[in-house]
């Protein structure tokens, strides 16, 4: 990919992890996934704050998160229909807008979660989305940190498991050829 | 307001507590506030999922959910200016889309909660979302639960305290003030 297409979330390049490109937004594979198919979807504008978007990057950040559900729900629940039955699953779908509602990157992203009958049973997510675990910028700043530079703050948390890159780039490379599907259909 | 224009949440009448009509979509103060200026906006349409509803409903309700945070900023922040300086105050926006995702009415519904620098120190705001605490659908349905049938199946929690409403009629006419100047201005 030349390097004008490279994609960024915040001050970090993620274009290997991208999985779907809308006009005005982008989907994600997670770096620190609360729960399996965590993803995100983000504005290119790298506005701050959902006030921040135009009428046009509205529409289409939350299309984008249906389109992206259906997907979601054809891996994870089994089914393309993620509306009426209980049984098809469910999706926590938030936005972290602004620092103290525990947004680690100044950049407009929609946390999409799948959830499951067993996925609701006292896991604590939002406690995970609010904590080290759930620290999207903290994980991606510690992954891009130049190795030349060692004096950086490091967060330190023993639950901290950032994924590996390669992780992420099959699961983006899944969720690609998924979202053909999606798009075949609507 | 004559019967035809009632508005309804799932089975609940809830007229006396909207406070914004958008074309597609209401805004509504909410029986159980996790924190103080917890909202609501719903679709009209008792849609129960978010991939149910069409592009024209998702542009309105989240433009929609940009003018209300508009007047929470006004109202809790002090300023209108939600973007740039976190001192202005944060947002969690979320929709719990489905059973397994906390949702305790089956209709679509985007929370809006103010959250400010004092509110992010481990309040557990998502946990009393997920909790009978911020049980909606177990307010409105005990609100509403005809008195004459006493074998309707009642959640007990000695935490509940859904509102009177009194007070929520009170803060709806104050909220439904404060939208007419975000109309104003934009």
């Amino acid at each position: 990919m030349s390097s004008q297409n490279l994609i960024h979330f915040g001050p970090f390049e993620v274009t290997d992890q991208v999985f779907y490109k809308a006009p005005l937004c982008y989907a994600l594979v997670n770096i620190k996934p609360v729960l399996p198919g965590h993803v995100l979807v983000i504005p290119y504008r790298p506005a701050q704050r959902l006030t921040d978007l135009s009428q046009d990057e509205v529409t289409d950040l939350f299309t984008t998160v249906q389109k992206v559900q259906k997907m979601l729900a054809s891996n994870y629940f089994g089914t393309e229909n993620t509306a009426g039955k209980v049984e098809d699953g469910s999706f926590n779908i938030t936005i972290q807008d602004g620092k103290w509602a525990g947004q680690t990157v100044a950049h407009v992203h929609c946390h999409i979660i799948p959830r499951t009958k067993g996925s609701d049973e006292g896991d604590g997510i939002y406690d995970r989305l609010e904590s080290e675990e759930g620290n999207v910028g903290g994980g991606l700043w510690d992954q891009s940190r130049p190795t030349q530079h060692g004096k950086f703050p490091r967060i330190e948390d023993a639950d901290r498991k950032p994924r590996s890159a390669e992780d992420m780039n099959r699961e983006a490379a899944l969720f690609r050829e998924q979202m053909v599907l999606v798009d075949d259909k609507s």
